[in-house]
């Protein structure tokens, strides 16, 4: 018998790239802010740091990082940049909402293999119309019998997306480039997890110490062969 | 046997206020824009303009709406309007998210009568933390047996719902204020639609002419006696 009925993946740089879009525009919103930032202002922390106090109110995805950027951009600048560099940022939300997803190595030849021998869903948190966009057209989601859009990853939202699904947490297996996210809450239930790292991680995504021993992937391509005796 | 088995319901201007916070929003939009617009713009079209356009890329909801005011603010002012202005309509965002809930009259009442012969489940579209943090905020979650958060309220969409809930269409009826998103589509996939009208409707919900005899109720009040007899 297979230690795994179901095997769980995230979506945002576990099968495509993402953070590194944040990053681009990050880089541009420093940009744009330097001509009007007084000496001593750290942009990029700024701008983090009130993404992370608004976390709570506007959520994930790209809609908050834009709205972030324009209360930042106000902030830090007194007030003194112009509308018309702030209406950019608008247009840099616009450019992420509408860039064609671009799939990550060995994405559909791994997602082949593993749904040959088992079930699969797709949990991702975000923008519920940028994540579902991205599912449609990535060419995908043929592959997943369901998909689940949340709010937040901890533990009591994957236990109700497997009540849901009637899902024994013991016999599942969830795949994803964040331990905070992906890894952990699904340990607490009694699942299992396997983390495969991107290059990136955004700072609100850093996970505390942990003692575990966690599964770690260099590669996703590494996935059929480690499922292959479980 | 009664007709209905299951009874959906919306959310936003069904069993709380909604409408009423864009439209006070919209009309501070109008006084903020005014000192910077050129007489013959019509500002508040102008921003329904953009909405409209910004709707397949943003998706619905209060976050989408404040991208399309900075927007909109940039555009019609000419880049005239000041960003500390602009950084106002942020703080309107953020204002309409946190608000408490406003329950319509009667629901609660309302709710446990239906629910104590018919299972119900609530269908909203929107922003997921949005349409979250007032389901679990209202007191109200307990009701329904499933809380599902949409994209787009299409035949597609209900059907999809309704297929992974094991309901029959034909055995669902579901209630709600808008014509376009919460009748017609239910209709047309053979389930049943109780239109409750709420006083005011955004421009975007309006629907187009339709020969179908649909059922209306002037009250949510009304629904425990209409649904008696079915």
């Amino acid at each position: 018998m297979t230690a795994f009925d179901v095997i769980g993946f995230d979506a945002d740089d576990t099968l495509w790239h993402s953070e590194d879009g944040f990053r681009a525009n990050e880089d541009r919103f420093v940009e744009l802010l330097t001509p009007y930032v007084s000496d001593g202002i750290e942009v990029k922390a700024a701008l983090t740091a009130t993404e992370r106090k608004n976390l709570a109110t506007f959520g994930y995805g790209v809609k908050s990082f834009g709205l972030s950027m324009v209360e930042a951009a106000v902030t830090i600048s007194g007030g003194k940049i112009p509308s018309t560099v702030v209406a950019e940022m608008v247009e840099m939300v616009r450019g992420q909402l509408e860039e064609p997803v671009r799939l990550l190595d060995h994405v559909p030849e791994v997602l082949a293999k593993v749904g040959a021998t088992r079930r699969m869903i797709l949990i991702t948190k975000g923008d519920l119309i940028h994540q579902t966009h991205k599912v449609t057209t990535s060419g995908l989601a043929h592959h997943f019998e369901h998909v689940e859009i949340v709010l937040e990853k901890d533990p009591e939202t994957y236990a109700r997306v497997l009540t849901e699904l009637h899902i024994d947490p013991s016999r599942f297996c969830m795949v994803g480039n964040s331990v905070r996210s992906d890894i952990l809450p699904v340990l607490a239930l009694g699942g299992h997890g396997v983390h495969v790292p991107y290059p990136l991680l955004w700072d609100l995504e850093q996970a505390d110490d942990h003692d575990r021993h966690i599964t770690e992937l260099e590669s996703l391509a590494d996935l059929p062969a480690w499922l292959a005796d479980r």
